[in-house]
Protein backbone atom coordinates (compact mmCIF):
# COMPACT_ATOMS: atom_id res chain seq x y z
CA UNK A 1 0.00 0.00 0.00
CA UNK A 2 1.26 3.75 -0.65
CA UNK A 3 0.89 5.67 2.65
CA UNK A 4 -2.26 7.80 1.16
CA UNK A 5 -2.87 11.36 3.07
CA UNK A 6 -5.89 12.74 3.33
CA UNK A 7 -6.04 16.20 1.42
CA UNK A 8 -8.38 19.42 2.14
CA UNK A 9 -10.65 19.65 -0.38
CA UNK A 10 -9.54 23.28 -0.91
CA UNK A 11 -6.15 22.75 -1.38
CA UNK A 12 -5.35 24.20 -4.16
CA UNK A 13 -1.67 24.20 -4.02
CA UNK A 14 -1.79 21.04 -3.58
CA UNK A 15 -4.40 20.46 -6.64
CA UNK A 16 -2.17 21.97 -9.22
CA UNK A 17 0.91 19.76 -7.73
CA UNK A 18 -1.30 16.48 -8.33
CA UNK A 19 -2.55 17.46 -11.79
CA UNK A 20 1.56 18.55 -12.05
CA UNK A 21 2.31 15.62 -11.36
CA UNK A 22 -0.07 13.36 -13.61
CA UNK A 23 0.24 15.46 -16.71
CA UNK A 24 4.14 15.60 -16.47
CA UNK A 25 3.88 11.94 -16.26
CA UNK A 26 1.42 11.16 -19.29
CA UNK A 27 2.81 13.84 -21.53
CA UNK A 28 6.23 12.15 -21.06
CA UNK A 29 5.02 8.64 -22.12
CA UNK A 30 3.51 10.40 -24.83
CA UNK A 31 6.56 11.72 -25.93
CA UNK A 32 8.17 8.57 -25.47
CA UNK A 33 5.87 6.33 -27.30
CA UNK A 34 5.58 8.80 -30.22
CA UNK A 35 9.42 8.68 -31.23
CA UNK A 36 8.75 5.57 -33.19
CA UNK A 37 6.44 7.19 -35.52
CA UNK A 38 8.68 10.53 -36.96
CA UNK A 39 11.39 10.21 -38.96
CA UNK A 40 14.78 9.91 -37.42
CA UNK A 41 16.20 13.37 -37.64
CA UNK A 42 13.09 14.09 -35.00
CA UNK A 43 13.63 11.65 -32.94
CA UNK A 44 16.26 13.16 -30.36
CA UNK A 45 14.18 16.73 -29.99
CA UNK A 46 11.34 14.17 -29.12
CA UNK A 47 13.34 12.28 -26.81
CA UNK A 48 14.49 15.42 -25.33
CA UNK A 49 11.17 17.04 -24.67
CA UNK A 50 10.13 13.60 -23.15
CA UNK A 51 13.18 13.87 -20.65
CA UNK A 52 12.04 17.50 -20.11
CA UNK A 53 8.44 16.40 -18.64
CA UNK A 54 10.09 13.43 -17.19
CA UNK A 55 12.26 14.44 -14.99
CA UNK A 56 9.88 17.31 -13.63
CA UNK A 57 7.68 14.37 -12.86
CA UNK A 58 9.78 12.80 -10.81
CA UNK A 59 10.10 15.93 -9.21
CA UNK A 60 6.60 16.93 -8.94
CA UNK A 61 6.37 13.75 -6.98
CA UNK A 62 8.81 14.98 -4.35
CA UNK A 63 7.19 18.40 -4.11
CA UNK A 64 3.70 17.09 -3.92
CA UNK A 65 4.83 15.00 -1.46
CA UNK A 66 6.47 17.65 0.41
CA UNK A 67 3.80 19.98 0.33
CA UNK A 68 1.55 17.40 1.81
CA UNK A 69 3.59 16.37 4.43
CA UNK A 70 5.22 20.40 5.70
CA UNK A 71 2.48 22.51 3.91
CA UNK A 72 5.93 24.60 2.69
CA UNK A 73 7.26 25.90 -0.60
CA UNK A 74 9.75 22.70 -2.28
CA UNK A 75 12.52 25.51 -3.32
CA UNK A 76 14.95 22.64 -3.01
CA UNK A 77 13.28 20.67 -5.39
CA UNK A 78 11.90 23.14 -7.90
CA UNK A 79 15.42 24.37 -8.70
CA UNK A 80 16.94 21.24 -9.38
CA UNK A 81 14.28 20.44 -11.58
CA UNK A 82 14.54 23.58 -13.43
CA UNK A 83 18.62 23.40 -13.79
CA UNK A 84 18.38 20.60 -15.51
CA UNK A 85 14.86 21.44 -17.38
CA UNK A 86 16.04 24.61 -18.73
CA UNK A 87 19.27 23.62 -19.95
CA UNK A 88 17.52 20.26 -21.81
CA UNK A 89 15.22 23.07 -23.44
CA UNK A 90 18.48 25.05 -24.47
CA UNK A 91 19.40 21.87 -26.31
CA UNK A 92 15.77 21.86 -28.25
CA UNK A 93 16.92 25.35 -29.75
CA UNK A 94 19.79 23.84 -30.38
CA UNK A 95 18.38 20.47 -31.71
CA UNK A 96 16.09 22.11 -33.91
CA UNK A 97 18.24 24.45 -35.56
CA UNK A 98 21.19 22.00 -36.03
CA UNK A 99 19.35 21.84 -39.70
CA UNK A 100 20.25 24.92 -40.54
CA UNK A 101 23.65 24.62 -39.35
CA UNK A 102 23.76 25.45 -35.63
CA UNK A 103 26.92 25.54 -33.62
CA UNK A 104 27.26 23.67 -30.56
CA UNK A 105 28.14 27.30 -29.32
CA UNK A 106 25.26 28.73 -29.44
CA UNK A 107 23.69 25.80 -26.94
CA UNK A 108 26.54 26.06 -24.75
CA UNK A 109 26.13 30.03 -24.43
CA UNK A 110 22.15 29.19 -23.91
CA UNK A 111 22.77 26.87 -21.23
CA UNK A 112 25.12 29.32 -19.28
CA UNK A 113 23.19 31.79 -19.21
CA UNK A 114 20.22 29.92 -17.97
CA UNK A 115 22.45 28.64 -15.31
CA UNK A 116 23.19 32.21 -14.42
CA UNK A 117 19.64 32.86 -14.50
CA UNK A 118 18.66 30.08 -12.29
CA UNK A 119 21.69 30.42 -9.51
CA UNK A 120 21.10 34.08 -9.28
CA UNK A 121 17.14 33.15 -8.74
CA UNK A 122 18.10 30.86 -5.91
CA UNK A 123 20.17 32.78 -3.88
CA UNK A 124 17.72 35.29 -3.84
CA UNK A 125 14.85 33.05 -2.81
CA UNK A 126 16.40 30.43 -0.65
CA UNK A 127 19.52 31.56 0.47
CA UNK A 128 19.55 35.50 0.54
CA UNK A 129 16.28 36.54 0.62
CA UNK A 130 16.67 39.79 2.42
CA UNK A 131 18.38 41.04 -1.10
CA UNK A 132 15.72 39.20 -3.12
CA UNK A 133 15.63 42.08 -5.43
CA UNK A 134 19.06 42.40 -6.05
CA UNK A 135 19.49 38.77 -6.88
CA UNK A 136 16.44 38.65 -9.03
CA UNK A 137 17.55 41.51 -11.04
CA UNK A 138 20.66 40.08 -12.09
CA UNK A 139 18.39 36.91 -12.66
CA UNK A 140 16.55 38.90 -14.95
CA UNK A 141 19.48 40.40 -16.83
CA UNK A 142 20.59 36.39 -18.08
CA UNK A 143 16.86 35.83 -18.70
CA UNK A 144 16.86 38.85 -21.31
CA UNK A 145 20.11 38.05 -22.91
CA UNK A 146 18.69 34.51 -23.51
CA UNK A 147 15.63 36.21 -25.09
CA UNK A 148 17.71 38.68 -27.24
CA UNK A 149 19.55 35.67 -28.29
CA UNK A 150 16.82 33.66 -29.49
CA UNK A 151 14.36 36.37 -30.76
CA UNK A 152 17.31 38.56 -32.57
CA UNK A 153 20.95 37.06 -32.23
CA UNK A 154 22.18 33.96 -33.78
CA UNK A 155 19.38 31.62 -33.07
CA UNK A 156 16.68 34.02 -35.19
CA UNK A 157 19.68 34.19 -38.22
CA UNK A 158 19.98 30.26 -38.40
CA UNK A 159 15.90 29.91 -38.09
CA UNK A 160 15.31 32.28 -40.69
CA UNK A 161 17.87 30.71 -42.66
CA UNK A 162 16.04 26.73 -42.29
CA UNK A 163 12.34 28.68 -43.00
CA UNK A 164 9.61 26.52 -43.05
CA UNK A 165 8.35 24.47 -40.57
CA UNK A 166 11.55 25.33 -38.67
CA UNK A 167 11.23 29.10 -38.68
CA UNK A 168 7.54 28.74 -37.39
CA UNK A 169 8.81 26.35 -34.49
CA UNK A 170 11.53 28.51 -33.49
CA UNK A 171 8.92 31.35 -33.63
CA UNK A 172 6.63 29.44 -31.23
CA UNK A 173 9.25 28.66 -28.82
CA UNK A 174 10.66 32.46 -28.78
CA UNK A 175 7.00 33.06 -27.74
CA UNK A 176 7.46 30.39 -24.81
CA UNK A 177 10.65 31.64 -23.66
CA UNK A 178 8.96 35.96 -23.99
CA UNK A 179 5.37 34.99 -22.43
CA UNK A 180 5.55 31.51 -20.89
CA UNK A 181 8.61 32.34 -19.14
CA UNK A 182 7.48 35.40 -17.79
CA UNK A 183 5.28 33.57 -15.19
CA UNK A 184 8.30 32.40 -12.92
CA UNK A 185 9.62 36.36 -12.28
CA UNK A 186 6.29 36.73 -11.16
CA UNK A 187 5.97 34.05 -8.83
CA UNK A 188 9.53 34.96 -7.65
CA UNK A 189 7.86 38.50 -6.59
CA UNK A 190 4.97 36.79 -4.56
CA UNK A 191 7.30 34.58 -2.78
CA UNK A 192 10.19 36.94 -1.47
CA UNK A 193 9.84 40.58 -0.25
CA UNK A 194 11.35 43.68 -2.24
CA UNK A 195 9.20 46.82 -3.65
CA UNK A 196 6.99 44.70 -5.23
CA UNK A 197 4.85 43.45 -2.12
CA UNK A 198 1.99 45.60 -2.94
CA UNK A 199 1.27 44.35 -5.95
CA UNK A 200 2.28 40.51 -5.94
CA UNK A 201 1.45 40.12 -2.25
CA UNK A 202 -0.98 37.74 -1.48
CA UNK A 203 -0.51 35.62 -4.19
CA UNK A 204 0.81 31.93 -3.66
CA UNK A 205 3.95 31.62 -5.58
CA UNK A 206 3.60 27.57 -5.74
CA UNK A 207 0.37 27.50 -7.94
CA UNK A 208 2.19 30.89 -10.19
CA UNK A 209 5.44 28.47 -10.52
CA UNK A 210 3.05 25.09 -11.13
CA UNK A 211 1.13 27.05 -13.71
CA UNK A 212 4.08 28.01 -15.59
CA UNK A 213 5.50 24.44 -15.66
CA UNK A 214 2.93 23.44 -17.47
CA UNK A 215 2.43 25.60 -19.57
CA UNK A 216 6.13 25.73 -20.31
CA UNK A 217 7.34 22.07 -20.29
CA UNK A 218 3.98 20.09 -21.94
CA UNK A 219 3.71 23.37 -23.95
CA UNK A 220 7.65 23.50 -24.97
CA UNK A 221 7.15 19.96 -25.88
CA UNK A 222 4.34 19.70 -28.13
CA UNK A 223 5.89 22.82 -30.44
CA UNK A 224 8.41 19.83 -30.75
CA UNK A 225 5.87 17.42 -31.30
CA UNK A 226 3.95 19.55 -33.98
CA UNK A 227 7.03 20.01 -36.08
CA UNK A 228 7.91 16.67 -36.28
CA UNK A 229 3.90 16.04 -37.42
CA UNK A 230 4.15 18.43 -39.87
CA UNK A 231 7.51 17.89 -41.67
CA UNK A 232 6.40 13.93 -41.81
CA UNK A 233 3.67 15.11 -43.47
CA UNK A 234 4.54 17.41 -46.03
CA UNK A 235 7.51 15.64 -47.21
CA UNK A 236 4.88 12.79 -47.42
CA UNK B 1 3.01 9.31 -1.11
CA UNK B 2 6.64 9.68 -0.28
CA UNK B 3 8.46 10.00 2.85
CA UNK B 4 10.20 13.12 2.19
CA UNK B 5 12.13 15.04 4.55
CA UNK B 6 12.92 18.09 5.02
CA UNK B 7 16.27 19.64 2.94
CA UNK B 8 18.24 22.54 4.42
CA UNK B 9 18.28 25.42 1.31
CA UNK B 10 22.33 25.16 2.03
CA UNK B 11 23.06 21.25 2.19
CA UNK B 12 25.05 21.26 -1.36
CA UNK B 13 26.28 18.33 -0.84
CA UNK B 14 22.62 16.75 -0.46
CA UNK B 15 22.28 19.29 -3.21
CA UNK B 16 24.37 17.30 -5.43
CA UNK B 17 23.31 13.92 -4.53
CA UNK B 18 19.97 15.16 -5.72
CA UNK B 19 20.87 16.34 -9.21
CA UNK B 20 23.15 13.57 -9.89
CA UNK B 21 20.16 11.16 -9.08
CA UNK B 22 17.70 12.83 -11.87
CA UNK B 23 20.83 13.02 -14.09
CA UNK B 24 21.70 9.71 -14.10
CA UNK B 25 17.78 8.71 -14.54
CA UNK B 26 17.16 10.99 -17.48
CA UNK B 27 20.77 10.16 -18.92
CA UNK B 28 19.41 6.71 -18.80
CA UNK B 29 16.32 7.13 -20.51
CA UNK B 30 18.75 8.93 -22.82
CA UNK B 31 21.03 5.77 -23.70
CA UNK B 32 17.86 3.62 -24.02
CA UNK B 33 15.28 5.18 -26.27
CA UNK B 34 17.66 6.38 -28.39
CA UNK B 35 19.22 3.05 -29.32
CA UNK B 36 16.74 2.26 -31.86
CA UNK B 37 18.22 4.87 -33.80
CA UNK B 38 21.34 3.81 -35.10
CA UNK B 39 22.82 1.05 -36.61
CA UNK B 40 22.93 -2.49 -35.36
CA UNK B 41 26.59 -2.25 -34.38
CA UNK B 42 26.29 0.26 -31.72
CA UNK B 43 23.60 -0.39 -29.86
CA UNK B 44 25.52 -2.49 -27.79
CA UNK B 45 27.29 0.22 -26.65
CA UNK B 46 24.78 2.41 -26.37
CA UNK B 47 22.83 0.11 -23.95
CA UNK B 48 26.30 -0.64 -22.07
CA UNK B 49 26.25 3.49 -21.73
CA UNK B 50 22.62 3.35 -20.25
CA UNK B 51 23.53 0.52 -17.85
CA UNK B 52 26.42 2.57 -16.33
CA UNK B 53 23.95 5.78 -15.91
CA UNK B 54 21.20 3.49 -14.59
CA UNK B 55 22.94 1.42 -12.38
CA UNK B 56 24.49 4.76 -10.84
CA UNK B 57 21.08 6.48 -10.57
CA UNK B 58 19.53 3.14 -8.55
CA UNK B 59 22.61 3.89 -6.44
CA UNK B 60 22.46 7.67 -5.97
CA UNK B 61 18.78 7.62 -4.49
CA UNK B 62 20.36 4.87 -2.02
CA UNK B 63 23.24 8.09 -1.46
CA UNK B 64 21.13 10.54 -1.16
CA UNK B 65 18.39 8.93 0.97
CA UNK B 66 21.66 7.97 3.24
CA UNK B 67 22.53 11.42 3.28
CA UNK B 68 19.52 12.93 4.18
CA UNK B 69 19.21 10.34 6.99
CA UNK B 70 22.38 10.39 9.05
CA UNK B 71 24.31 13.01 6.84
CA UNK B 72 27.12 10.91 6.61
CA UNK B 73 29.15 9.73 3.43
CA UNK B 74 27.43 6.68 2.16
CA UNK B 75 31.09 4.73 1.34
CA UNK B 76 29.39 1.24 1.01
CA UNK B 77 27.10 2.52 -1.57
CA UNK B 78 29.60 4.30 -3.53
CA UNK B 79 31.84 1.51 -4.18
CA UNK B 80 29.36 -1.08 -4.76
CA UNK B 81 28.43 1.35 -7.42
CA UNK B 82 31.86 2.00 -9.03
CA UNK B 83 32.64 -2.10 -8.77
CA UNK B 84 30.06 -2.57 -11.33
CA UNK B 85 29.92 0.70 -13.53
CA UNK B 86 33.76 0.86 -14.08
CA UNK B 87 33.84 -2.19 -15.44
CA UNK B 88 31.47 -1.92 -17.70
CA UNK B 89 33.47 1.21 -18.89
CA UNK B 90 36.17 -0.99 -19.01
CA UNK B 91 33.96 -2.95 -21.43
CA UNK B 92 33.01 -0.10 -23.80
CA UNK B 93 36.38 -0.01 -24.41
CA UNK B 94 36.47 -3.10 -25.67
CA UNK B 95 32.98 -2.92 -27.75
CA UNK B 96 34.45 0.38 -29.61
CA UNK B 97 37.72 -1.47 -30.55
CA UNK B 98 35.89 -4.46 -31.13
CA UNK B 99 35.80 -3.41 -34.86
CA UNK B 100 39.50 -3.14 -34.86
CA UNK B 101 39.98 -6.38 -33.80
CA UNK B 102 40.22 -6.05 -29.94
CA UNK B 103 40.43 -9.14 -27.99
CA UNK B 104 38.79 -10.10 -24.84
CA UNK B 105 41.72 -10.39 -23.35
CA UNK B 106 42.10 -6.64 -23.16
CA UNK B 107 38.75 -6.51 -21.85
CA UNK B 108 39.61 -8.57 -18.71
CA UNK B 109 42.59 -7.17 -17.87
CA UNK B 110 41.33 -3.78 -17.86
CA UNK B 111 38.68 -5.04 -15.86
CA UNK B 112 41.17 -6.61 -13.43
CA UNK B 113 42.88 -3.71 -13.00
CA UNK B 114 39.86 -1.51 -12.13
CA UNK B 115 38.65 -4.30 -9.38
CA UNK B 116 42.32 -3.88 -8.15
CA UNK B 117 41.97 -0.41 -8.06
CA UNK B 118 38.96 -0.22 -6.37
CA UNK B 119 39.18 -2.95 -3.90
CA UNK B 120 42.36 -0.98 -2.33
CA UNK B 121 40.47 1.78 -2.58
CA UNK B 122 37.49 0.72 -0.24
CA UNK B 123 40.31 -0.71 2.10
CA UNK B 124 41.62 2.55 2.42
CA UNK B 125 38.81 4.56 2.48
CA UNK B 126 36.30 2.13 4.68
CA UNK B 127 38.46 -0.37 6.47
CA UNK B 128 41.72 0.68 6.99
CA UNK B 129 42.07 4.74 7.13
CA UNK B 130 44.96 4.60 9.19
CA UNK B 131 46.93 3.88 6.00
CA UNK B 132 44.93 5.24 3.49
CA UNK B 133 47.89 6.85 1.82
CA UNK B 134 49.41 3.09 1.24
CA UNK B 135 46.48 1.81 -0.04
CA UNK B 136 45.91 5.10 -1.71
CA UNK B 137 49.14 4.36 -3.44
CA UNK B 138 48.20 0.90 -4.54
CA UNK B 139 45.29 2.16 -5.83
CA UNK B 140 47.04 4.59 -7.27
CA UNK B 141 49.35 2.67 -9.45
CA UNK B 142 46.38 0.05 -10.66
CA UNK B 143 44.79 3.42 -12.12
CA UNK B 144 48.25 4.18 -13.94
CA UNK B 145 48.67 1.05 -15.44
CA UNK B 146 44.68 1.43 -16.95
CA UNK B 147 46.24 4.65 -18.14
CA UNK B 148 49.12 3.53 -19.73
CA UNK B 149 47.14 0.69 -21.15
CA UNK B 150 44.53 2.86 -23.25
CA UNK B 151 46.70 5.82 -23.99
CA UNK B 152 50.41 3.83 -25.09
CA UNK B 153 49.62 0.24 -24.94
CA UNK B 154 47.37 -2.19 -26.87
CA UNK B 155 44.26 -0.36 -26.99
CA UNK B 156 45.88 2.59 -28.57
CA UNK B 157 47.36 0.30 -31.33
CA UNK B 158 43.98 -1.08 -32.11
CA UNK B 159 42.34 2.71 -32.35
CA UNK B 160 45.01 3.89 -34.51
CA UNK B 161 44.37 0.76 -36.54
CA UNK B 162 40.67 1.68 -36.75
CA UNK B 163 41.10 5.46 -37.42
CA UNK B 164 38.67 7.50 -37.93
CA UNK B 165 35.82 8.01 -35.71
CA UNK B 166 36.56 5.41 -33.76
CA UNK B 167 40.32 6.85 -33.01
CA UNK B 168 38.78 9.93 -32.04
CA UNK B 169 35.79 8.33 -29.78
CA UNK B 170 38.91 6.27 -28.52
CA UNK B 171 40.86 9.38 -27.89
CA UNK B 172 37.77 11.16 -25.86
CA UNK B 173 37.47 8.14 -23.63
CA UNK B 174 41.26 8.64 -22.95
CA UNK B 175 40.81 11.90 -22.07
CA UNK B 176 37.62 10.94 -19.40
CA UNK B 177 40.10 8.52 -17.84
CA UNK B 178 43.71 10.45 -17.53
CA UNK B 179 41.24 13.97 -16.16
CA UNK B 180 38.27 13.10 -15.61
CA UNK B 181 38.94 9.87 -13.48
CA UNK B 182 41.62 11.90 -12.02
CA UNK B 183 38.92 13.68 -10.31
CA UNK B 184 38.46 10.40 -7.81
CA UNK B 185 41.92 10.62 -5.84
CA UNK B 186 41.32 14.02 -5.25
CA UNK B 187 38.01 12.79 -3.51
CA UNK B 188 39.93 10.01 -1.52
CA UNK B 189 42.52 12.41 -0.79
CA UNK B 190 40.00 15.05 1.09
CA UNK B 191 38.40 12.51 2.93
CA UNK B 192 40.98 10.30 4.20
CA UNK B 193 44.03 11.17 6.12
CA UNK B 194 47.53 11.52 4.92
CA UNK B 195 50.40 14.04 3.48
CA UNK B 196 47.72 15.79 1.71
CA UNK B 197 45.95 16.97 5.05
CA UNK B 198 46.92 20.17 4.01
CA UNK B 199 45.80 20.81 0.67
CA UNK B 200 42.22 19.14 0.32
CA UNK B 201 41.77 18.75 3.90
CA UNK B 202 38.79 21.25 4.16
CA UNK B 203 37.03 19.95 0.69
CA UNK B 204 34.26 17.32 0.77
CA UNK B 205 34.62 14.13 -0.60
CA UNK B 206 30.90 13.54 -1.27
CA UNK B 207 30.80 16.43 -3.72
CA UNK B 208 34.19 15.75 -5.73
CA UNK B 209 32.71 12.50 -5.90
CA UNK B 210 29.29 13.22 -6.95
CA UNK B 211 31.23 16.25 -10.13
CA UNK B 212 33.40 13.21 -11.15
CA UNK B 213 30.25 10.81 -11.30
CA UNK B 214 28.70 13.33 -13.40
CA UNK B 215 31.13 14.02 -15.81
CA UNK B 216 32.65 10.50 -16.43
CA UNK B 217 29.31 8.33 -16.08
CA UNK B 218 27.29 11.18 -18.74
CA UNK B 219 30.28 12.33 -20.25
CA UNK B 220 31.78 8.81 -21.19
CA UNK B 221 28.30 8.01 -22.73
CA UNK B 222 27.69 11.11 -24.42
CA UNK B 223 31.02 9.97 -26.24
CA UNK B 224 29.64 6.91 -27.14
CA UNK B 225 26.36 8.50 -28.62
CA UNK B 226 28.20 10.63 -30.56
CA UNK B 227 30.27 7.84 -32.28
CA UNK B 228 26.98 6.60 -33.15
CA UNK B 229 26.19 9.47 -34.56
CA UNK B 230 28.96 10.54 -36.45
CA UNK B 231 29.33 6.69 -38.02
CA UNK B 232 25.55 6.74 -38.81
CA UNK B 233 25.55 10.25 -40.43
CA UNK B 234 29.15 9.60 -42.35
CA UNK B 235 28.10 6.14 -43.79
CA UNK B 236 24.65 8.08 -44.87
C1 LIG C 1 13.85 35.90 -14.56
C2 LIG C 1 13.84 35.39 -13.15
C3 LIG C 1 13.63 34.05 -12.87
C4 LIG C 1 13.35 33.22 -14.01
C5 LIG C 1 13.05 31.92 -14.04
C6 LIG C 1 12.74 31.19 -15.21
C7 LIG C 1 12.64 31.85 -16.53
C8 LIG C 1 12.53 29.87 -15.06
C9 LIG C 1 12.15 29.01 -16.11
C10 LIG C 1 11.85 27.77 -15.81
C11 LIG C 1 11.37 26.86 -16.78
C12 LIG C 1 11.16 27.23 -18.19
C13 LIG C 1 11.09 25.64 -16.34
C14 LIG C 1 10.39 24.70 -17.10
O1 LIG C 1 10.87 23.67 -17.44
C15 LIG C 1 13.70 33.52 -11.44
C16 LIG C 1 14.70 32.40 -11.33
C17 LIG C 1 12.34 33.04 -10.98
C18 LIG C 1 14.19 34.59 -10.47
C19 LIG C 1 13.63 35.91 -10.74
C20 LIG C 1 14.02 36.42 -12.09
C1 LIG D 1 43.27 6.37 -8.13
C2 LIG D 1 42.54 6.23 -6.82
C3 LIG D 1 41.16 6.01 -6.78
C4 LIG D 1 40.51 6.03 -8.07
C5 LIG D 1 39.20 5.91 -8.31
C6 LIG D 1 38.63 6.00 -9.60
C7 LIG D 1 39.46 6.31 -10.80
C8 LIG D 1 37.31 5.78 -9.69
C9 LIG D 1 36.57 5.88 -10.87
C10 LIG D 1 35.26 5.80 -10.83
C11 LIG D 1 34.43 5.99 -11.96
C12 LIG D 1 34.96 6.30 -13.30
C13 LIG D 1 33.13 5.89 -11.74
C14 LIG D 1 32.18 6.27 -12.70
O1 LIG D 1 31.40 5.52 -13.16
C15 LIG D 1 40.44 5.80 -5.46
C16 LIG D 1 39.64 4.50 -5.48
C17 LIG D 1 39.51 6.96 -5.16
C18 LIG D 1 41.41 5.65 -4.30
C19 LIG D 1 42.55 6.60 -4.38
C20 LIG D 1 43.37 6.37 -5.60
Amino acid sequence: FLSVTKMATDDYVGFTFFVGCMAMLAASVFFFLSMSSFDKKWRTSLLVSGLITFIAAVHYFYMRDYWAAFEESPTFFRYIDWVLTVPLMCVEFYLILKVAGAKKSLMWRLIFLSVVMLVTGYIGEAIDPANAQIWGLASGIAYFVIVYDIWLGTAKKLAVAAGGEVLKAHKALCWFVLVGWAIYPIGYMAGTPGWYDGIFGGWDLNIIYNIGDAINKIGFGLVVYNLAVQSTTSAA
